[in-house]
């Protein structure tokens, strides 16, 4: 690792460790901060005991004298960091005027009237900068001691976010120089995670000091290179390289750089192309769909989705002759094709994918078994159809199919080769 | 808090602090272990450092003489974790032949030769105990010494559950006595957490020591009460008769008792009434129907949805006046009648809703601002419609709208009267 500036995180809160709530701020903080430079060391989790905090504070400002502290900055008396790190740090409490005017405006401007109880909002360590949330009533505060300094910030993700971005990052930038822990994201689907490692494994000297993770999920496989400790310029430099020599091993499985979605990629390039898009979904329920219309811009591609789930409403929404149900079964690609064709037809849209399968934990059988999907594609006008059995419970066969089924549609529609035959 | 027994837990691996994955597991062993009494009373993560991974352990075992880890025990070189607590607690590393006959079985049942490299796997610390791990390769450790118990997990979520269930518990259970801190939850939906509050705050000092925890997400607020250490018999009365005393105040609101999901409680009060279901979408996208179809057994009820994102879908495929649609807007009374008439009609469903609306970010004016959104409801043939302006970014507007069309649709069903003239 490079030159970095370490820190540690202390989140506090009876509920984070009883596990009523999942520590997301954690991630979060670990993410973001690296980007700036500054590499979090450790993290601790304790509950609203005064003994609890100051002594993890206290360790921590021995270790690296820098630490970022999460939650426990309300009016009520559970929230007692800002008096015991106050304490640890001898810097006594003072009633902060302006603070308190600004509080008092704040609820007033909601049509509320402050309580006394809130008072203690406005008390502020003596020497600490108070860091104004904007977002919420208890501000952050940035303390600065011989020891160290000690950041306190609320533990509601929403305002603890904003306060780091718009009040920590700027002040620890500074501190932290040029060098920087930068990731670059690339994300395939339609392979194994083995598959992608024999095809790529040799590189990982090729590509040093940069490093490469996989990242499985059910979407696909993530690529993460990461370069750490780099002054900016170098690691942006280096992860361009790398990212390139990654692209010409497993380009064709490719579909994104960095964090766009598969449909949002889907969206985009149907837009471009001047095409419209229909779906027919059976064991998805309408997941489908859901992934189109979460882009903001699907409507002016994603006309609908007739979400048949029943046998009847093959038939009734989608024209699918009841006879061919009768005699293939719903989950057959001849029932597939016909639902393509029928909502291509019905909206009118010039490519369409239709999903109809068994997505369990019933519903199996020997030739059929949980996981059958069949997939039926239109495309400027020619129909096509694919089998995938899935593995996993019924949300994992339902979240694959559908990545699948954006997947075959992309390829497509961009008459990209299939390679080495995989049949999406 | 009543008598628990305490345990720290520490999470170990650099991705960890980085931010790269979330910490789930910390969430699943505070609640899973609290049930047992086992209290955390502190969490840390530490990257795969031996410095680190060790000054942890120590504390720990100093604080609480009870520590469980999870992560670096794979077979490659960052995973230190064994060997760095068996050189802590002077437990000299052993080659287990049983273990590494077990291992090279496993491989063998998947058609592979294991490598010399995995032997570091069954080293095991004098005198330790071998958590069998049937879900993967790394086993767990249970190692007992002066100093008091360390015990080893696997990182990988699946694993860690399994073990913890199967191999930890029973043994923490004769430990822990007959203390629990057990936890019961009442789900609201339709009511603000503030009004909730209004009308349960008296309470408080009535159920103590129970403690009750309001836990608002997109989909209604969840009421937790809690016991904290008491014998499970004297914890299941007492929250029971909280529970009671809950549903008195404010049981209009509440849909379930647990976990139970309103999609859930809505199929199985179909199912047990004989009703079928047909839904019509817009600005959800499919949502709903994926909701409902997330139910296993939903297909005795959820017949299909028509997500009909374009107005030309909205004609196509439930015959709405297209006339209607250009007078009225695609957000109006009267489109949303008809989408419901006209899904109910197609799938011959004896219920039905449709939700048509403004998602945003764009889309919006000044008299339909985003986030407003009209639902229609058919139930035994009466239609009615009913307007909700939502707050919130796109996803939320979307997700707080499913959970209003279900909890409408559900009160009809019932012929519930709607409590304080709340519309949905």
């Amino acid at each position: 690792m490079g030159a970095t500036l370490p820190v540690e995180v202390l989140t506090i809160g009876t509920e984070l460790l009883l596990g009523f709530t999942v520590d997301t701020n954690a991630a979060f903080l670990g993410t973001t901060l690296a980007d700036a430079g500054v590499a979090v060391t450790r993290r601790a989790t304790v509950g609203d005991e005064a003994d609890d905090i100051r002594a993890a504070v206290d360790a921590a400002l021995t270790r690296t004298g820098l630490v970022i502290t999460t939650g426990g900055l309300g009016p009520t008396r559970d929230d007692i960091t800002k008096h015991v790190i106050a304490d640890l740090l001898a810097m006594p409490l003072e009633f902060d005027e302006l603070l308190w005017a600004s509080l008092v405006e704040r609820w007033a401007r909601m049509g509320r009237t402050i309580s006394e109880s809130n008072r203690s909002q406005a008390m502020v360590p003596r020497g600490g900068v108070v860091l104004p949330n904007k977002w919420g009533s208890a501000s952050g505060l940035w303390l600065e001691g011989p020891r160290g300094i000690v950041i306190l910030l609320p533990g509601v993700p929403f305002e603890m976010r904003n306060l780091i971005q718009h009040e920590v990052l700027p002040r620890l930038a500074e501190r932290a120089g040029d060098h920087v822990i930068r990731s670059r994201m690339l994300r395939t689907s339609g392979i194994a995670e083995s598959s992608l490692g024999e095809r790529v494994a040799d590189l990982s000297d090729v590509i040093a000091p940069l490093t490469i993770a996989y990242l499985p999920d059910l979407t696909g496989v993530d690529l993460r290179l990461t370069a750490w400790g780099l002054p900016a310029s170098e690691a942006d430099g280096r992860l361009d390289a790398a990212a390139a020599l990654l692209r010409e091993r497993v380009g064709a499985w490719i579909y994104a750089d960095g964090a766009m979605d598969l449909a949002e990629v889907l969206i985009a390039e149907c837009a471009e192309r001047g095409k419209t898009l229909a779906v027919a979904e059976s064991c998805t329920g309408g997941l489908l769909g859901a992934r189109l219309t979460a882009i903001s811009g699907a409507s002016a591609v994603f006309l609908g989705s007739a979400v048949t789930y029943s046998d009847a409403a093959k038939s009734a929404m989608l024209d699918v002759d009841a006879t061919l149900v009768q005699r293939d079964g719903a989950v057959s690609p001849l029932v597939a094709e016909a639902m393509v064709r029928g909502v291509v037809a019905r909206l009118d849209a010039s490519c369409g994918v239709a999903i109809t399968g068994i997505a369990g934990p019933t519903g199996g059988s020997e030739e059929k078994p949980v996981g059958t999907v069949w997939f039926a594609f239109s495309v400027g006008g020619a129909v096509d159809s694919v089998k995938v059995i899935f593995p996993g419970t019924r949300p994992e066969v339902q979240a694959r199919a559908v990545q699948a089924a954006l997947l075959g549609l992309l390829r497509r529609i961009r008459g990209a080769a299939v390679p080495g035959g995989t049949m999406i």
